[in-house]
Order: structure tokens, then sequence, then C-alpha cells
């Protein structure tokens, strides 16, 4: 039988990075390619007594709740919004089913087919493929290490109009790169100029490694009118509870709430308030500390790799935080290719083009350093050393 | 600042269960509006000792998981639908943040705009806003107390080519009646001969208060091409955790699935597997059985203050399952008009215009009885009774 589906989900294929994942899940092969944390760092024994902690209140948060949220759980992240100089009250906070219900959301409620938006390149893969499925047209704007590149940037607003500019300004994805200030300077003045809403997509910003944040674009929007900004428990705290929020202006959050009511009602209330208590009974400030370093670590085990296999096989910038390295190979190599050669080692990773618009770059990969051990980090990378010799040998045999 | 907000939700405003669920829920106010089941009856310990189980078991449960869910809750489910006579594997089942959730997916999945579907009329008001959210065009069609009229049904598959047609035969929201074995049979039938599809949503046929079920639809379709079913853990166990699940041909699932996730990329993998051990380690019917006649005895005493008010002012017919009784007054009486006396008076409730495609009958009304005691349930009707008292004396001052 064949059915009648619509014409937005026609076009929609499985992901690289599902496919990879569901590869990976099976026999032994050191996977460096979600982006997932360790789960071996996760909090486990607070997040038990946080649970236990709902439980001893009774049926009460196994209740219907809220949709916007809990109302203590939004008040303690309008109050982390606010030390990170964000203009931010309960009722700019939607709290959501991970930071992607966040960018789905905003495409339901902005984007209509045929609408217009930009995004850097390469970008987030899951965002464009929620962007996609609203039949949006995603424009890429050009961009170097330090961000889109003004000039282009206007251009491209005035010949396409865009709903908004989507955005990952602090750590990455994929890239692991920080946009100067300067940039992100001219990017609130384009968007202001020109009537924009920007998207910032802010995952990441708590895995850093110096002690300096990057000003956020919420912050930097003084009328808290122009940026809506999103982020997530995910990297800090666990991503299998799925909770994220949204903060952005009373409008926006008011429709979005609307939006969220006919897609789930609301996210798990158990969790929500569970992690609320977890919040607010342990130091997560501690935590997130530890994380940073032993990340910062692997990475820098990572990175030993790559130079070890002499200068001018990679090229890479070493990132300030997040949980990627963006690789590029020296060679005539097209990663997708290579990938099939490194799972047969025993090593994934994402092959780069999968988050280009227009044009891919083909010979970059994307290698995340977060879930492996130090010594599962060095083994995977001499399997992938492996798979890329085998793979050049084959070529010279061609 | 206006913003620039998709066509999609331009029309869309809170809704009346949305606005009363707020106003209800300050001061004693007595709720017969919201669909909520008695927080007091929920499994609170036995869900305390399935949570504790899920973090025993380290932070594997914490991490991301498979888009369509946890596999061992997936395999627990697909056993219960073919308990129901639904021919069903672990590939047909996909885990769903409530049933709310698989609703919209299947919206998302379906509907373009300018697409049609039809719908019973009266019909679920929250699975009427996931579609008209899609500018899905919603055509309702002809019911009387055994189903939709086999006649109207035809004519109007013939008349709008529908994408799907969607019910809830099974103790239905909000007229709480069950389709005839005969009516089920004339749907498939003309399902089948139209080439359409049939979304058959059940949350309730759990709570039933007889012995026998009434024979699922997915049953019915034999070949399990015809049928996407859906139903929820929101009324046997408790709506917290927003775990619902969509059962349908596995082309369905797989595009439900990729559409999920870029919408949440997957629900709780905590609240999943607590659901798992929960479902595993304890006498689950048992609950339900105790549920089945608590709610039984609650909706026996609502009816019987309905009865007490004399024979000609409520028409009602007996629910023999789920969680609503549907009231029509006999007095021009608009229901809208009589909620603002009834929350003055301490008592809230869903009038019925909210649930009508078209014209509605705007001199019904949707009370539930499974949230409140039953002590509460006579003072709440007591309340009731006094608000209608009072608007139809303003009427004859008038």
């Amino acid at each position: 039988m064949s059915y009648p589906f619509a014409t937005r989900v026609q076009r929609i294929t499985s992901s690289a990075v599902r496919d990879l994942l569901k590869v990976t899940q099976a026999g032994d092969v050191i996977s460096f390619a979600g982006g997932l944390p360790d789960e071996s760092l996760f909090p486990v024994q607070e997040l038990e007594m946080a649970y236990q902690k709902v439980f001893r209140s009774g049926g009460k948060y196994l209740q219907y709740g809220p949709t916007e949220g809990d109302t203590d759980l939004r008040m303690l992240i309008s109050e982390r919004m606010q030390e990170k100089g964000i203009s931010s009250h309960v009722e700019n906070i939607l709290v959501t089913t991970g930071s992607q219900q966040a960018i789905d959301l905003l495409a339901k409620v902005f984007l209509s087919a045929g609408d217009t938006i930009l995004v850097e390149n390469p970008s987030y893969l899951a965002a464009l493929q929620a962007f996609r499925l609203y039949e949006t047209d995603i424009i890429a704007v050009e961009s170097d290490a330090d961000g889109m590149i003004p000039e282009a940037l206007e251009e491209k607003i005035i010949a396409h109009s865009p709903k908004f500019i989507y955005v990952v300004p602090t750590f990455s994805n994929p890239e692991g790169k920080v946009w100067s200030r300067e940039r992100r300077e001219a990017l609130l003045r384009l968007a202001e100029k020109h009537n924009v809403l920007i998207v910032e997509d802010d995952p990441y910003s708590e895995l850093r490694f110096a002690e300096e944040e990057p000003v956020p674009l919420a912050a930097m929007d003084t009328e808290g009118k122009r940026v809506i900004y999103t982020s997530t428990f995910s990297k800090t705290v666990a991503p299998g509870f799925r909770i994220g929020w949204l903060a952005g202006p009373k409008e926006v959050i008011r429709l979005g709430a609307l939006s969220k009511q006919s897609t789930d009602l609301h996210t798990s209330s158990v969790d929500q308030r569970a992690l609320y208590y977890f919040l607010k009974d342990f130091p997560v400030q501690d935590h997130v500390d530890r994380l940073r370093a032993v990340y910062e670590r692997r990475m820098q085990a990572m990175q030993a790799c790559l130079a070890r296999s002499g200068p001018h096989l990679f090229e890479w910038a070493e990132p300030k935080g997040g949980m990627f390295l963006w690789v590029a190979i020296n060679r005539p190599i097209d990663t997708s290719e290579l990938l099939k050669a490194a799972v047969d080692e025993g090593v994934a990773f994402v092959p780069g083009a999968s988050f280009f618009t227009g044009t891919p770059q083909t010979n970059t990969l994307r290698l995340n350093y977060t879930h492996s051990s130090q010594q599962r980090i060095e083994e995977g990378m001499g399997r992938l050393m492996a798979a890329i010799d085998k793979v050049l040998a084959s070529k010279v045999r061609e």
C-alpha cells in the first residue's frame, strides 16, 4: 500500500548521524560520531536523590503540568540567564523537550513553506533537518574563523528577506569555533538595521576550557526583542531526560507555548521537577568544572594524535570548548568513503558533507572527543589513521 | 516590535481548556474541566521503585537513546497490542511524548496545507488544534450515539478525498460514547473501498466499566495497513511523564520516527525505562481494575446529581468507560456564559462549543468525573446547579 505522505516528508531521508549511531551501537566500534557526553561522568547518585524527592512529595508531579514548564524550574533558568547578562523573567522562559524541540517550535511559529532563513556554513545538522521539514529555503552565509562575514551577511539579508538568522556562535557545531566580539556586534547591528530576528543556539557555552565566557548575543540585545535564545541541560547534566529551554520576548514564548500545547502538551513534569531539585540541592558548578577539565584533556589527547600524524595531513583549529574537533584532510579523500573504511577498522565519525548547505567540503570530518576515554581516543585515532592509509593506498593502486 | 509569525499560528488562540485550567488552579474551584486522572490514585511508591532501578543501573538511561523508543518498552507495548488482537511487532511501535505527540507527528507526516481530514462532531479539542496548525481543512461527519453515519461518511469521503479519518471510537472525548460493532465495520469497509486511512485514537479503552472491551478498529484491520493507532499511559499509570505510542504500518512508523528525530530526538529515556520496569515488576492490571471501580462509582455519583435535578433539565447518556459525562441542558443557556457564573460559584467544566467543527451546540458541556472525590463531585454539582439557577433567573429578569 502506498501512503499519501505530505510533501514535507517525502524528501527526508535518515540522517548520516542517525545511521551511524545505529552502526556504532554494534560491536567494538569507537565512536567519535555522535555529540554524546560521557555517561560515566553523569551525576547519577545526585539525580537518583533528586528523583526520590519528587516521589516523596506524592503524586503531584506525576499529574499533567503547565505547558510553559515547572514554574520553579523556569525561575532557576531565568536566574541563570540573568547571570549571563541576559535580561529574562519567568515569562520569557519556555521549557522544551530538549533544545531540539525549541528549534522545532521556532520553525513552527515562524516558518511558512517557501520562507527563507540564513545559516552558517557548515551548520548544525539536526537544526537544518528541522527547518527543512517546514519547507524552508535555507541560505548559507559565507563565514570564516570569526563568524559570518558582515558584507556577505548584509547582501544575503537584502537578497532574501529572511525570517531569521540561525547561529551557534559559541563552540559551534560542527566547527567548534567562537565568533569574535566584533562579528557578534556586526550581526546584531545588521539584524537591527534590516529588522531581522536572530536565533542563538547555545548548547555548549558551559563546556568552555577558558575562564571567560564569550558574551551571548542575547546579552548584547539590550532590549531583549531581537534575539531568541535556546540552550539545554543535555551537556551539563544529562541528555536522556530531554530538558532544554527557549528564552525570548513574551510574544514569542506565548506562541511557542501554544504550539507546544498541541505538540506534546508539556515536557515530562517528573523530569523537570527532579532537575529543579538537582540544580537547587547540588553544587552543579563543581560538576561542570569537572566536565570541563576532563573534556579539555580529551580534546588535547585527540589533537596530539592529529599532530603526530605530521603537520601536512590534517588541518584544524584548536577548540576553546564544546564537544567537537573539525578536521580537514589535505588529501583527495571523500570522508563519506573514508567512513566505510573507518567502520571496518572499528572507528566512526561524521563526514563533514552532512553539515553543509550547498556544495560540501568533502574532505572534512567532525570528531567528538567527549564520549570516549583518553585511552579509547588514542586507540580510535590509530584506527582512523589506518583507515586513511588504506584509502590512500587504494587510490594509488587505482 | 511586531514579529513575522507564520500564517499557521496567526489564527491560534489559547484554548478554552487551557484558560480554564489556569483559572481553576487558583482558590477553591472544583474542576470538572480537564481530563485529569486523580493523582491520589497514582502508583507513587511503585513508580519510585521503578525509577530507583533506572539509576541503579548507572548512567546508561541518562544518555541519548534511540528515536523509536526503548526497545524493551516497545516490545512490551507490542505484546499489549497483540493482546488486543492488533497485529504488531516492535518495528510497528513508536514511543511518543504522550499521545498528543503521536497526533502531531501524524499531522506532520500526512498533512500539507489545504489537505482535508474527516472527524466526528464533536471531537477531541487538542487533536483539532494540532490538525489546524497544519492548515488542514477539518470536515465533520454527521454522527449519532453509535458512531459516524455510513451514508454521511461516504458522501464526505467522495466530496473531500480526505487524507485520513480521525476517530475516538471507544469512550470518545467529549461524548464518552462507544461506536457499535456495525459502525466500526462500516467505517473500515468504506475506508477500504475509497482507499482512505483511519487514525484511531484510543486513550480510554482501559478505563472501561464492563468486562468486555470493544474491538479496536486496528484489530479489525487484519492486514494492518489501513488503521494507525495511538494510545497512552497517561490514564492507566500517570500523565506527568508523557509516554504514549503510535502503532502502525512500518512505513508510517519510519517516517514518524524521522519526523520525531527533528522534533525532540526522543522521549525521555529515564521515564521510558522506569515505565518499562514498572510494567514488568508490578501487577498493573490490578491497579487498572482499581481505577475502573473508583471511576465508575464517581461517574454514578455525578450521574445521580444530574438525575436529582429532575428529568427535564439535562440530557446525557451513561458512559460505559472513560473520563467524561457529556451533558445537554434543556434550557436556552449558552454554556460559555454559564461557565463564568459557574467559576464564581467555585466549579468549572468545558463548554461544549470548543469541541465542535462548524456550528456548535452551545447548550452542551463536558464534565470530568475522574479527578475529584465523590464528596467533591457532589459539592461541585451543587455549585453547578446554583450557577444554572442564577443564569436562568437573570434571563427571566432580562
